[in-house]
C-alpha cells in the first residue's frame, strides 16, 4: 500500500493539549519527538518569538520557542554543561566570558561555577525568556545575582561588532536554530567580530545542531566559517540531548589556540559538581565518529 | 488548565499509516519518537512476535517488533558497531563468537569484519526476523554466507545452558527489551551459564537500554548480576541511537579479564571500515557520565 501524498504530509499528531502531548516535528529528518504534558503553564508572544511553558509528566517543565523544544528541567544539564565546561577548560585562564543568547541562564550558571571567571555577561535579545526562566526554571537562575554576573538584553550580533578588540577571553554562542533571529550567529562575519573581540588565547563555542542530521549543512560550514574568520583550530564535540532532533547534539569549539587539548588536571580536580561533564567525558567528546572523516 | 486523566492517557497520535507516521510511545519516560512512513512493506505474526516492516521517508527501511523500533537502515550502524567492536577489541584474541539474538544479522556482519574470528554463531529464536532482514536489510546480511558464519534458530538461554565449558571467547547478547522472550537474558542465572561457557579470557556484552532512563532499573542491576555470576570486571559504554527511547543507548561489557582497557593499537590499525566506531570513540565510550557515579 502506498499512501497518497496528501495523507503523508499530515502532521503526526494533534499538536494541542487535548491529546496530552507536545510534539516537535523535524521535517528535514522525517522524525518527531513528543513529550507527555500535564498542563500548559504559560504562553505569550514576545516582541521576538512565541514562547510556551508546559509541565510535563516526566521531564519537569518544558520551554518551547516558536514551536521548537528549548529545554526541560530533566535533561538540560547535558546541553548546558557541554556548552560551557569544555570551552572553559580549553582556555588557559578564562576571566571574561560573554554568552550570546542563553536567556534561560543555564549556561551562565555553569560558567560561574568556575572560580577564575571574573565577569560573565549574558547578551540575549529577548528579556522575556529570562523572566520566564526565573519563574519556571529557578534552578537555572540561581547565579543571576552573583556579583560577577551581568544580564544585558539586546542584539548579540551588534554587541559583538561594538566590543573592544581583545576584551573577551571566551565567547559562548548559546543560540536557537540558525533561522530567524539567530541566523546571523552562524556566519563568517559574526565569527570575524568574535575573533576581533577575543584576546590572544581566545576561544569560542557555538551549538552546532545534530551530528547525524547536520554534518554537511551546519557543522562543516561552521568549521569553514570559523577558520576563514581567523581561528586556527576547531573541533566538534557531540553529546546526547534527548529533546533535540535525533537525540544527539553538538558544540563546536574554535580558538586562537589549539582546542583539541584542555586543562585535564584542572578538569579532573574541578571544585564544583556536574551531572554529565567530567574530564573523561570531555576527552571522550573530542573523539570524532568515523563518518566525520568521510 | 489541567487535563483530565483520561485525556492525558490517550496515545500521542494515531498509530496507523493513514496518518503517515509510525510512533513508539515510551510510557515510563513520558516520551515518544515518530518516523514518517512512505508505505508498509510487510506485516506478520511469527510464532514468537509481531513483526512489521515499513519504508520511511528519511530513515530507509524500518523493522518493528511488538510495536517497538528494532532498527532502521539509516541509523543501525551506531548500535551494531558499538555492540560488537568494543567487546571484540577487549578480548585479547577472540576466535569463537556467539551472538544471542541478533536475528537481523547486523551484529554478525560486524563480528566477521575481524579476520581473527574463526567461527561466529548466531542463535536467534525467531527465524522470521532473519528471513525478513535478508529481504529488507540485505546489506546487514551480506556476511551470512561467510564460511565462518553459522545461523542457528533456537532458544539462546537453553543453548547457553548446553554449551561446553570454556568453548566460547566472546558472547554478544543482542536482544530485545527485557520483557517477553528476552527477559531471561537479563538474569544472573543466564550470566552464570555464559561465564561457564566462556574461556579464561572470556568477555560478554549485553545491550543495556538507556543511560538516562534505565540506570537504576537495568544498568546497575545488570552490573550486579554479571559480577555475582563471576565476572571480575564490567563497564557500560553509552552511545547515540536516535530511534530508541531517549536517543541514547548503552552496551554493558563484562569479562574474566579487565574490560576498561582494550587493544588500542589493533583498533587504531583495524583492517575494515566502520561508520561510527574507531579507537577514540571506544575510549570515549568508556568515559562514565558524572551521574553514573552518584
Amino acid at each position: 500500500m502506498i499512501l497518497t501524498p496528501n495523507l503523508v504530509s499530515l502532521p503526526p499528531m494533534i499538536k494541542n493539549l487535548e491529546s496530552g502531548w507536545f510534539t516537535e516535528i523535524y521535517r528535514d529528518g522525517g522524525s518527531a519527538f513528543s513529550l507527555q504534558i500535564r498542563e500548559k503553564l504559560h504562553e505569550e508572544q514576545s516582541h521576538y518569538q512565541h514562547i510556551e511553558i508546559y509541565a510535563t509528566t516526566h521531564f519537569g517543565n518544558l520551554m518551547v520557542i516558536d514551536g521548537c523544544y528549548m529545554l526541560t528541567s530533566f535533561d538540560n544539564f547535558l546541553y548546558h554543561e557541554m556548552m560551557s565546561h569544555p570551552a572553559l577548560f580549553t582556555h588557559p585562564a578564562p576571566r571574561r566570558v560573554v554568552i550570546i543568547g542563553g536567556g534561560d541562564c543555564g549556561t551562565l550558571r555553569e560558567v560561574l561555577k568556575h572560580p577564575g571567571v571574573e565577569h560573565a555577561l549574558q547578551v540575549d535579545i529577548d528579556e522575556r525568556v529570562t523572566r520566564l526562566s526565573e519563574q519556571y526554571f529557578p534552578e537555572l537562575c540561581e547565579s543571576n545575582h552573583d556579583p560577577r554576573a551581568e544580564l544585558h538584553f539586546g542584539d548579540g550580533i551588534q554587541w559583538m561588532k561594538d566590543a573592544p578588540a581583545g576584551s573577551v577571553d571566551l565567547i559562548i554562542v548559546d543560540s536557537t536554530d540558525p533561522v530567524g533571529p539567530a541566523e546571523g550567529l552562524f556566519t563568517e562575519a559574526f565569527f570575524r567580530d568574535c575573533h576581533r573581540a577575543l584576546g590572544d588565547d581566545g576561544v569560542i563555542v557555538q551549538q552546532s545542531e545534530s551530528p547525524l542530521y547536520h554534518l554537511d549543512t551546519i557543522i562543516r560550514p561552521m568549521h569553514k566559517a570559523m577558520r576563514d574568520a581567523g581561528f586556527s583550530d576547531s573541533v566538534t564535540l557531540p553529546f546526547p540531548q534527548p529533546i533535540y532532533p535525533s537525540g544527539w547534539w553538538s558544540a563546536t569549539v574554535a580558538g586562537k589556540i589549539p582546542v583539541q587539548a584542555f586543562r585535564v588536571a584542572d578538569a579532573r580536580n574541578k571544585t564544583f559538581q556536574t551531572r554529565y561533564y567530567n574530564a573523561d567525558i570531555h576527552q571522550g567528546a573530542l573523539a570524532q565518529p568515523a563518518f566525520f572523516g568521510d
